[in-house]
């Protein structure tokens, strides 16, 4: 099995040590899976602890053995119980008085239990170092994004094959599954944020495209009961619809975002319209972003486009349940930075990758646009992504 | 869309407020989609605002349109900004004494959110009696189970169909996801627990049964890539080797947990003798466990029997990666309780239900059992999954 590289986890604990020295941070305790996962590259259950300074230790509760035969860190131990923690830490790095967690997917329980292990140390938030180093994907990570990407256009390019008038949204989708699942899609797709849930991602036709949830986001869709509510339902898909394929590959850990459009029969001149101008968003963004572009200026960029369309309650979303936002840094998870919305005014950099989706939604007539995973390099944004997008008929 | 009864949310509510009054707990506030969707029928995104006495309030922030379909409850309202909560609450609940907050769940950051915003509240935790209320089922929740149980049913009799020599395991579990998900399983399946996700489940063969994960299981499966180390991987299925499909159906919210291994060939002497170890466990709980049994009981009488077949050592997974239980309960979550291990001394009570999962773990052979969802009625145990057990010749 492909592990990730020795250079790779060293490098990154490497910088991380820098911001924690930075911060002044004695020891930063990592316990989330995915924040494991790009540490270590294992995401076995446990602790790694870093230092600001020396070796980090991966303490690992379940599976110890396969931790360390996927892990290329040196000191890798089997922690038994978890209240032994601060016995192993006394040997190592005495007097902690600063004490890094990351306070953002932390459960509560797990912070009181670790102020009671650590009563003399001030506890704060290493999530933001943590995101802020997640952010900047090596060749090595990119690598796998256009693995993935693969497995996105072979599935989008075979929509006309499985997209058939009559069928249910989710028999369709569970084709659309099988067919990534079987070349390679993980499966499980992560997220950051708390109660923030995807299964894929969302197919959906006809009246059933602007179905709202909770998930942020500009579409949402019934899903098959309010217990699990988002995504394809159980409506049949008809004659003269349009059909979304907005369904994330996650690869190797990593995931891509594509979304293309199909029509069963004719298209609402609305939607023509509505899908011009996410097309124009797009294009814009290509053609002027680049590192050094702030990321709230491309918000504003793609609501000014909007609007120059007579589109801008319709864009990205409608009425309360609109989103703000033009696109979301993917990664291993799915909500990670940059984010391109107001209040976001950091540059793009060389090395960040993000899904850019100009959607318009139109209550009771539908969706358009399109979303492509996107890599900011030095020479400007290119996509990873790369396949028709016009609305494509069936 | 079917929608939670008013009479199930209304009870409920009201055995919650019980509880909280019990504790003398002012208000609780509820925020985790899944007990969200326990006390509302919604996980629209918001909060529950639940007093020891009065009205319950929903505040939504997306969708609050859908919520109002969703939720029999009369007051639910649009939250616009999450800093606005103590302002609401002020008018309704005056002085807030003790807040109660599912702490198990919550980040930190929210937990530290919620300490500013109510500075003179103590706060506690209120996800124990949330789990306990959870942990006794209706019989409007008892039929959902019953109709996940058919399609797992279903599932697991045609797995002949589509198990064959040469394909790769993950081919063959996209199959059977794609089976389920024309039948209505919803996709994501949801675990309490810090770091633990399930993607379906997992489907193994051959030296693969043994390969151990973090997950909380007899059984790990090596998944894809380390990044998401669990379930099938990219192993071709071979003559002679005993598969395992433990594939968990989430129909409605609901989870149905059931195991099953067929052959393809012969059946190693050893893991015949483990799999009638593990069928013996089944029998003699199903034989004298009821309501009034205790938890810790049932788990002591299963490791005798395992003892007993000379298998102590494999029952439940080997070595270090050893489980320590027999059965967990199922529901909205995947690790609810009861739980059938050490420590668990409370008692089995009519409408209980629980996945009871005998499994042995012989490395280098493989792995047999059983697993039944089954069901505590006031005549003892009854199966809510129902098909042969025997190892399946395919």
């Amino acid at each position: 099995m492909e592990t990730v590289p020795i250079r790779e986890i060293e490098r990154r604990i490497r910088e991380f040590q820098g911001k924690l020295a930075e911060k002044e941070v004695d020891i930063a305790i990592i316990a989330q899976n995915v924040d494991l996962y790009y540490f270590t590259g294992s995401c076995q259950s446990g602790y790694l602890v870093v230092p600001s300074r020396g070796e980090p230790i991966y303490l690992v509760n379940k599976s110890f053995k396969r931790a360390r035969k996927e892990s290329p860190l040196p000191d890798i131990r089997h922690l038994l119980k978890f209240r032994t923690l601060p016995q192993i830490l006394e040997e190592e790095i005495p007097n902690i008085e600063k004490l890094g967690l990351e306070l953002d997917v932390l459960p509560t329980s797990f912070y009181l239990r670790f102020q009671n292990m650590f009563p003399q140390a001030e506890i704060i938030d290493i999530s933001g170092a943590i995101r802020e180093l997640r952010l900047i994907k090596s060749p090595y990570e990119i690598d796998i994004f256009r693995k993935g990407a693969e497995i996105s256009r072979q599935m989008l390019e075979a929509v006309p094959r499985f997209l058939k008038e009559g069928k249910t949204e989710v028999e369709f989708a569970a084709e659309l599954e099988c067919f990534m699942r079987k070349r390679g899609h993980q499966g499980g797709i992560r997220l950051r944020q708390f109660n923030q849930e995807v299964f894929y991602g969302h197919v959906m036709s006809g009246e059933n495209l602007t179905y709202p949830s909770f998930f942020d986001s500009p579409t949402g869709g019934p899903g098959l009961s309010p217990a699990y509510p988002q995504g394809p339902g159980w409506k049949k898909i008809g004659r003269d619809e349009i059909v979304i394929v907005d369904y994330v590959v996650a690869y190797q850990g990593y995931c891509v975002d594509c979304t293309r459009f199909y029509s069963l029969g004719s298209v609402p001149s609305l939607l023509k319209e509505a899908h011009a101008a996410a097309l124009t968003i797009q294009e814009e963004i290509m053609k002027t972003a680049g590192p050094g572009t702030i990321c709230s200026d491309i918000y504003r960029q793609a609501c000014q486009i909007a609007e120059d369309f007579g589109l801008r309650d319709h864009f990205m979303g409608y009425g309360t349940d609109q989103a703000t936002f033009v696109a979301h840094g993917v990664g291993l998870e799915l909500d990670e930075l940059p984010v391109m919305a107001d209040r976001q005014d950091y540059p793009l950099q060389t090395g960040m990758v993000f899904a850019l989706e100009p959607k318009m939604v139109i209550p009771g007539v539908g969706v358009a646009g399109v979303e492509n995973t996107i890599l900011v390099t030095e020479q400007g944004l290119e996509k990873i992504t790369i396949l028709p997008e016009e609305i494509i008929p069936v």
